[in-house]
């Protein structure tokens, strides 16, 4: 978001048409970024790799990002908007505690799950990838993974709070364990191509929780 | 080994000298080659990265590798024969049951931790890396995983069996659950770049199976 508003702030003459256009047109963009980073990888997301998988010009994907680092950024962006949207946010307007963190993770499962085999969890592999290469785009990823973290520890110290959870879990041992899960199955469905790996993941959760696991 | 192995046959009248040479040249190589690897992918595990990396020419390297593939189906068996050793075998070694799981645990971790910050665990990065890309390489690595997931299930089981875990603890379901915690582990070892990620995971990883987590 924060590259929509500098952009804004670059045009300040555009018309409200202009604006609405470019918006779209980097939307259409963004979502094929995110796709392509997933399946090969976010170093391998340059302006000409992207030309190609979405049969844009250069020249246009020039006029919307200057660099590499700034289409990555943006791509990064783009897929912290949509798990937001599709796993953070849903859980946050759960009513707090237990209910929060089934809603995370039901809603962690579902978003790769809609993503197809074997695409799997775009933080997940740039997390893995970016380990050895230092800069804005690893530390951009590292935060948003801190808060996904910080998301469920609240979640766990809720569920105890209500007693949804017994007092003797341990919050950070929890948050850690459900995050293990998650990876776990995203790992699994990646690799073997096979969405019932999810299923597996979400009993495990389910179980984890004093659910039913169905 | 089965590259090794073929290697050999198609040159009878090596000296043991010459032989011998020739597979130390090709160690060094895959050393490198699963460094280079772990760090960069191994997609982007060329025949000239590695002669940039390793600094030998990319004739000597197309002397032991004919293609980028049979490079990286030869990275693959490297990385999955130091894994055996370092975190397998001694496993495979030890008394049934549960110092298995915990030897194959404590294995892991000291794996990645040798690899020095922030390499991590070449396979749980090849696993997310080559989703999106069938072929020899990709089934390699999850047969690899497979026979991970197999042994801790076995452990698993001879643990039940012996009585050092609960009859009720599903075999599936708790091997699903510590390799969760492994791949955590890992991840946050390599996206935060801190030893002390594997701490905590050594510490849920030993609480879960009933130990005194120090």
């Amino acid at each position: 978001l924060s590259n929509v508003t500098s952009q804004t702030e670059q045009a300040p003459k555009a018309s409200r048409k202009q604006r609405s256009d470019g918006e779209r047109a980097r939307k259409t963009i963004l979502t094929a970024a995110v796709a392509l980073a997933t399946a090969d990888g976010i170093e391998g997301l340059t302006i000409g790799h992207l030309a190609a998988a979405s049969g844009m010009s250069k020249s246009g994907l020039y006029a919307h990002f200057g660099s590499k680092v700034e289409l990555q950024l943006a791509t990064v962006e783009e897929a912290a908007a949509v798990f937001d949207a599709e796993v953070v946010l849903p859980a946050l307007a759960a009513p707090e505690g237990l209910d929060q963190l089934i809603i995370f993770c039901e809603g962690y499962f579902a978003h790769i799950a809609r993503g197809g085999v074997p695409s799997g969890c775009f933080f997940a592999g740039a997390a893995l990838e970016l380990g050895a290469k230092p800069g804005p785009v690893k530390e951009r990823v590292a935060a948003f993974q801190s808060s996904l973290i910080d998301h469920l520890r609240t979640f766990v110290t809720a569920a105890k709070q209500r007693g949804d959870l017994p007092e003797t879990e341990e919050t950070d041992t929890l948050a850690f364990e459900i995050g293990g899960f998650l990876l776990n199955g995203n790992t699994n469905f990646v690799l073997f191509g096979d969405p019932r790996a999810l299923d597996v993941a979400r009993k495990v959760v389910r179980r984890r929780l004093g659910l039913d696991p169905a």
